[in-house]
Order: structure tokens, then C-alpha cells, then sequence
């Protein structure tokens, strides 16, 4: 077998993630390696660490890249806070708060499900209740941004609900992180996690996570040792803690971490509140666009994610064939339904760099091509 | 703040990983992102899995690149494979086997310590003794190439043993991989793991590992389920099976495994057996550099890994004031001591793509100028 070189095809990617990267942080991630104890790239990462905080708008100290996937970031926040016996209150409306419980259950704590619809945002009010009838809890998970369903929950106030209720909230942003408005201190969130594929813009296979002071306060309290090594944030904050010498835990994604860099750069150059504008922006062009192909939104407008239009699929069209035909006549990549909606919707992306109008344009005429074509 | 992008300055990377990364690997990792479940990529990691059995010499279908870190490659083997309650025999003549300890501590096994002073190969004899002493182990674990001190073990006569006992053998290849020879199948190891940032000089971030049968075998008839979500393979092997419809898992990271396609692609094209040789070869010329600069080697001849050169710190020389003057003077990396080589040996790597003439050349050069100037 002799293997030619990889040359991929350039799409325009409109699915749930990984989004359209920035030709920069492309240019970023090519550069060339160099240590990662290399005084050059411990002084980015205290720059990679400064944006992150930025991103979260959060004074976090203990806020770092895991050098993992989205579902590794997930991994990092229950694998360290969660202990055998520990009561979790888990949301589960999408594919995501399914993963938190499996995670909740691998680590022998207790997970309590408050349960809604597909599609819908988790209820304030059932969680309310679940805080009252557990008053044992210790924490409150949920999805803040559900990428099977393009739904957005109210994570301000469920965490003013977990601060009230006195139980830590772990919340996933991977997909609203730079998309939606998120507000780490001001909501006191207690741990988040996100990816770096989705509205950073970054390539995928990192997790900007991020603890608060009582998160941490937990973690060091912990009466049995963290169950994963690699995971162990006890261990990695020796390298990423920027005080004096750095320890050796593993070798960082050094490349991965320069693309992580330049996407954090750009983000902090457009600024946070007009990256929200334009998520906000691109949508509802898209969704006029939408609608006048007559194509249906699975999330109500309320609390439907900018950033990830999950919309039906009209009855008598075949799924796969549009989508090939996307991204074969196109170079365009939309997303298939997940779990519950799997053949049933398409995940329309507008995620950080592919929130554009040319991506916008694009989208909407080549649906109408291939729909009606 | 505003934040410069990151420009870092080209170094030499001879330090114990990562190393030289090849431009046409640094080429192929800035290509465009395109989906992880686009039929192109596709289609690559079907050659990535291919190109990944070559290099550790198997047919195991069960060979995969974990999107993380060496270290996540280690925890792969141990979550997966060792249920609570299980007797491992772990092998330890340096960092890594204490990690390795570690790794069956959290899972819930019962590490039984085969300890060999720092430097020395594992004992083949006391592992034997080890396994008649213990009738019930299930594993036994041991590190090929001792990274933190450039100690090779006979991963040969330990995996027979293990056979011969009816152990799994668990071997780390961290170091080993594609810088000397190993042999999967003809050696009969049952789970194996490396990291892409050592001999295969691709960028840090990725981690082959391949199970045999009988470790497939142990995996399924599991009581548990695997601590780890991220990690769990009865999961991830639905998207890399590679027959049919690949099932959603965890979004990999795209363009670190075109690296991995383009690092593994030039590996065929050399040849695995070239490889082996060249590293030996580079050795020889740095050896007989360094002993002319009356520089004494950690390890005996007999036992001396290839790629990776400890060498103790003369008396009366400053271990950090030489490091820095090699980087700053010559963008030249080499490697501290590690454990309880810490401050006493200097670590220089011949590896992958770092294993060329030029490089021992300058190593030499810069060593003999720094020291001596």
C-alpha cells in the first residue's frame, strides 16, 4: 500500500462543529514546534490562560485548556468535583445532559434527572423543585447551550438558583462559549467547560475549563484521589499554575495550543459583545431565509440558539441525499439530527468564524437548489 | 491587553519529546479544516489506522489514535482494561512505571511493584518471579523505553512471559515506537500505547494504541463499566470500526491527525527497519561525541536506548545555565533530568525526524562551545 498525501477538499462547515477556522489560526497552528517548557511557550500559554479568562469573563485563577476534546472538558469537571455518593442534580433535554449523567454515574456519584422535551430549554421551575426535594444536593449540572437540539437554557438563572440552594453548578458551554452572552462571575458559575471547535473557531481537540474559588475549595477537599490521572487537576495545575517553575505532567498540545492562541487573539480583538451581535446577526438572516424556503425551527424563537438553527425536515425529502448534495455539488457541510432527531432535522452552524453573510448567502441558496433544483 | 500574535523562533528539538517535527508534517496540519464525519476524512483515518498497525507491526483490527496526550494513551489501556479488584504486576525503573502504578491504583486494581534501579533495564528474572509468586495476576504492565532514563527493556522476553503465565501484557511505547524495534503481533502484546511527538516527530497531542484479541476479549466481558466516558473503547470503536456508518463519539481533532497521516505516511516511505537503523547510526556518532567531551552515559551500552541519550551533569556545571545557553545561543533544546535524575543528567533526544546528521553535529558543537567556552 502506498499511502499519497492528505489533501483535503476546502468546505464551508455549517454543521454543529467543527466550525470554519480562521485562515490565521490555520497559519498559527502550522508554526513551528518548540518545547513545551520552552520559556517562548510557557509565556504564551500565561497569554492563552489571560484570554480564556477573557472568553469566560471570569478572575478565575484556576482556568486552563485540557489537552482533550469538548467531552474531555466535561470529563475534567466530574472526574475532580464529583466524589462516590455525591448527589447530582443533572438537566437533561438533548443528547448532552445524557452524557453529564453517564458521567455523574462513572464516578459513583447520584444523578437526579430533570427531565424536558427535546427542543426545548431546561425549566427554571422544575429545577427549582428538584433543589427543594434534594436539599442533600451538591451540585447542579446542565447544557447552556444544547447542540443536538439548538436550544438555549437560562444559565443565569439556574445558577442563581444553585448559589441560593448552596450546590455548585457545572455547566457545558461548548457551543455557547463566544456565541451567546456568558457570564462566568457575574452568573457564579462554579465550573464550565467548552470546546475550542465551535464558536472559537479553533480546530477541534481542546476544552477551555474554568473552577471557582468553592469548586476548588471542593476539589482540595476531596477524601479520595481524583480517578483519572490524566484528568487530575490536582496534578496539572503544577504546569499551568504560572507562579515559579512549571512541573511536568504531560506534554502539552503544543500546535494546538499556538491555533488556540490566535483564536483567543481574534476574539479578544473583535470583542466579546460584538461576537455576540454577529451570531445574533447572521441568524436572523438565515432565519428569514429559512422560513421563506418554508423549513420549520425545532426550538421556539424564545430560546433558540443563534448559533445552531436545528430545523425539520420537510416531509418526502431524503436527508442524506441533500446532504451529500451539499457538500458534493457545494463544498457546504450542514449537520445530520443527533439521538431523538437523528433523520428527522438539519443543524444549521453559524458558528464564529462561518457566522458570515457569504456563509449566510450561500447556505440559503444552495438549500433552495438542492430542495427544489 | 493586547496580545501580539505568536511568533515562536525556530529551535532544534533534542530534548526527550517533542521533537523535530518534518515541514511536510507541519504542512499537513495547517490544511483546512474539514468535518470529522466528512467521507474525505473519512476515508483518511481509515489509511490512519492502517499506516498506525504498520508502525507497531499488527493486524490488530482493535488499532486506534486517541485524541489526547501519551498519558491518555496509558490511561486508555489501564481503564479499559483493568477491573477493580485486579492483581497487575507493574514494572518500575523510573517515572513512567510509577505512573503506570498510579493508573492501576485509581481503577480500582492491585499493583504488584517489580522495582529496578534507575537506569537498569526491568529484570527479566524478577518479573518472573514476580508471576510464579503471583498465580493470579491478570497483567503485567512495563515501560519499553524508559523515557525519564533512556533505559530499553526486553519487551520481548517479558511478553513471553506474560504468555507463558497467561497474563495480559500491558507495554508503554511511549519512546520506543518507530526509534527501535518492536513488534506487536510476532511479540505477542495485548495492549500497547505511544505518543506522536517522540520517534514518529509529529506534533504533541495524539496517542496510537492497540489492543489484541484477548485484550478485546477482557474488555468486553467487563462486570464494570469503564470509569472513564471519554476513554471508554466500547464507545469510541463505533467511530473508528470502520465498517458501515461511523457513530458520533466525540469530535476528533481534525487536523492533528492529518499531521499523524503525514507523519505515519513518511515512516512507510522510509521504512520501518530504515528508521530503527538511522536512530542506531545517530546514536553511535553522538556517543562517540560525547564521550570525547568526557560526558558519562546513565545506561550501559547493553541497554541504551538510541533516541534517547542520558547523560550525567560534570561536576561543578551549572544543569540549567548550560540548558538556557544551548537555547538561547543555538535554539538548540535538550532535555533536563526527570524524577530522581532531576538536576543530575541531561537528556538528549535522537528522535524521529531529529535523528539527522546535522543535528548531532550541532549538538556536539554547541555542547563543546558551552562547555569549554
Amino acid at each position: 500500500m502506498t499511502v499519497q498525501p492528505f489533501n483535503p477538499t476546502p468546505r464551508t462547515l455549517m454543521g454543529p462543529g467543527p466550525s470554519d477556522v480562521h485562515p490565521q489560526v490555520l497559519q498559527a497552528l502550522g508554526k513551528p514546534t518548540i518545547g513545551h517548557l520552552d520559556p517562548q511557550f510557557v509565556a504564551m500559554m500565561d497569554e492563552v490562560k489571560a484570554l480564556t479568562q477573557y472568553a469566560f469573563q471570569t478572575e478565575n485563577p484556576f482556568t486552563i485548556v485540557v489537552s482533550a476534546p469538548g467531552s474531555a472538558g466535561m470529563e475534567t469537571c466530574f472526574v475532580n468535583l464529583v466524589e462516590p455518593g455525591d448527589k447530582v442534580i443533572v438537566c437533561r433535554n438533548g443528547v448532552f445532559g445524557e452524557r453529564m449523567r453517564q458521567n455523574v454515574v462513572r464516578v459513583g456519584g447520584e444523578a437526579v434527572m430533570v427531565d424536558d422535551a427535546w427542543g426545548t430549554p431546561v425549566s427554571v421551575e422544575k429545577v427549582e423543585a428538584a433543589l427543594k426535594a434534594n436539599p442533600d444536593a451538591k451540585f447542579l449540572a446542565f447544557v447552556h447551550a444544547e447542540t443536538s437540539t439548538g436550544a438555549l437554557s437560562d444559565a443565569k438563572a439556574l445558577c442563581a438558583l444553585a448559589q441560593q440552594h448552596e450546590v455548585l453548578s457545572i455547566v457545558d458551554a461548548v457551543t455557547s462559549l463566544s456565541g451567546v452572552e456568558l457570564k462566568v462571575d457575574e452568573w457564579g458559575i462554579d465550573a464550565i467547560y467548552s470546546g475550542s471547535q465551535k464558536c472559537l473557531s479553533c480546530v477541534p481537540g481542546l476544552a477551555p475549563v474554568s473552577f471557582s474559588a468553592k469548586a476548588v475549595a471542593k476539589l482540595e477537599a476531596r477524601q479520595t484521589p481524583v480517578p483519572s490521572w490524566f484528568l487530575d487537576q490536582t496534578l496539572v495545575m503544577g504546569y499551568w499554575s504560572g507562579t515559579g517553575k512549571r512541573s511536568y505532567h504531560h506534554t502539552a498540545p503544543v500546535n494546538s495550543l499556538y491555533a488556540m492562541h490566535e483564536a483567543l487573539r481574534l476574539l479578544k480583538a473583535e470583542g466579546l459583545e460584538n461576537a455576540w451581535a454577529r451570531h445574533r446577526a447572521m441568524h436572523e438572516q438565515l432565519k428569514s431565509g429559512l422560513e421563506l424556503l418554508g423549513l420549520d425551527f425545532v426550538v421556539d424563537e424564545a430560546s433558540r440558539l443563534p448559533q445552531l438553527n436545528a430545523v425539520y425536515i420537510p416531509q418526502g425529502v431524503d436527508d442524506a441525499a441533500v446532504r451529500s448534495a451539499l457538500l458534493e455539488r457545494f463544498n457546504l457541510e450542514i449537520g445530520a439530527g443527533l439521538g431523538d432527531l437523528a433523520g428527522k432535522a438539519w443543524r444549521i452552524g453559524l458558528m464564529g468564524h462561518a457566522a458570515r453573510e457569504e456563509n449566510v448567502l450561500l447556505c440559503l441558496a444552495a438549500l433552495r437548489e438542492v430542495l427544489n433544483g
